[in-house]
């Protein structure tokens, strides 16, 4: 049966860049499972009321539907066990506990680099929506709240516990990507598909090892559209 | 075969508050392992020489000699392979970059709040050696470096992703304990052992989970001596 992703899209529908629908397109890949793409905006709300939900991803897979990406990444597991990507028990829980490190730390930190990018990406008529509801998260201006030089230093810290790992190790989860990787590359695909900011320190471990990313899987991440090409 | 832990002993032999010893004694209660400490000072460098190593934990069971926290861990997990605290593949992978989580963003904090009670914690003979590689590696006198409240603030926001996970789950582990659980506690009964001051919300998930942690293996940790007892 055909699985369906409901997928965030920008100015050009081409432009995919949510962190929580790169997860599971990663995660999709990893399990060779083959999927196709809906392109969403923000303002389609009606589009998934189906679902029940108001966001993406939201994954059909037949006559399944299941939101929240770290959900679709559990479900993947369950349903198709071959080539886990969170696993089971404590593998389990230690990928839940990175998840939430990532929306914590990393994503606050991304943020401040591409904010104003971010805005440029999307769609204009979701632009006001976009930054209606971000301003009132963060409790100011998308303007005041991009700080690139600060993001970068939050950034750099973040990733400190990344960058240890990753010079004994070809992925975080060990000689083979697994779910902990999908969790970072997301984020770190989010910020790379809108923004030519330069996330990570050229050449070091988090730079190898994001470009190992980009070319896993027939380097489907690597072969996206992003603002380079528009 | 005897198992025997060096581990880091304070003004009175009977504290032990080596965050590194923490995971390790955890570890071996985990494993239902009987073990005895030897008290050991910072300058009883001699003490360890037939180890080759400078600093404890050293663990010694039979004629196998292990240094380094985590290397116990992944040598007990070998050795005595029921009730992993680590686990294999994927799962050791996830507990290694916690690990190294723990140490950039936790370790740091809770110095910012407890370095002068550690200090005060410490052997009278070996305080000087102490003040002085502390000193050389954050660049400012114990003084300066000691600032309650910012780390009370770190804290809480390196805390945060635990906090997230710890509201629908005994452990970080699931619902029983395991190797991350004890990454984490170690840190923290390390400024527990030698501090007074407030480290997490009373009441909140993480404290509760402390607590949880306390009462576990016969309530070893609990029973520990702490400043609160001289």
């Amino acid at each position: 049966m055909a699985i369906t992703l409901y997928d965030l899209c920008g100015r050009d529908e081409r432009l995919r860049f949510s962190p929580y629908c790169w997860r599971v397109r990663m995660a999709l890949a990893h399990k060779g499972l083959p999927f196709e793409t809906v392109a969403w905006r923000f303002l389609e709300k009606d589009a998934l009321a189906f679902a029940n939900y108001d966001k993406v991803p939201v994954l059909c897979d037949g006559e399944q539907t299941v939101t929240d990406s770290f959900e679709i990444m559990r479900y993947l597991d369950k349903t198709y066990p071959d080539a886990p990507v969170l696993g089971k028990g404590a593998s389990y829980q230690r990928a839940l506990l990175f998840k939430y490190i990532v929306e914590r730390s990393v994503n606050p930190a991304l943020f401040r680099i591409i904010a104003m990018d971010l805005l440029a990406a999307i769609h204009p008529g979701d632009r006001d929506y976009f930054r209606e509801t971000r301003e009132a998260r963060f409790g100011c201006t998308l303007e005041e709240f991009h700080q690139p030089e600060q993001g970068k230093q939050e950034l750099k810290q973040a990733l400190a516990p990344v960058r240890d790992l990753l010079r004994d190790s070809a992925f975080l989860d060990g000689d083979a990507p697994g779910g902990v990787d999908y969790l970072l590359f997301g984020s770190l695909m989010w910020a790379y598909v809108v923004s030519l900011e330069v996330l990570i320190e050229s050449g070091g471990p988090v730079d190898v090892w994001f470009k190992r990313m980009l070319g896993l899987h027939d380097g489907m991440a690597g072969k996206a559209i992003t603002i380079r090409d528009l």
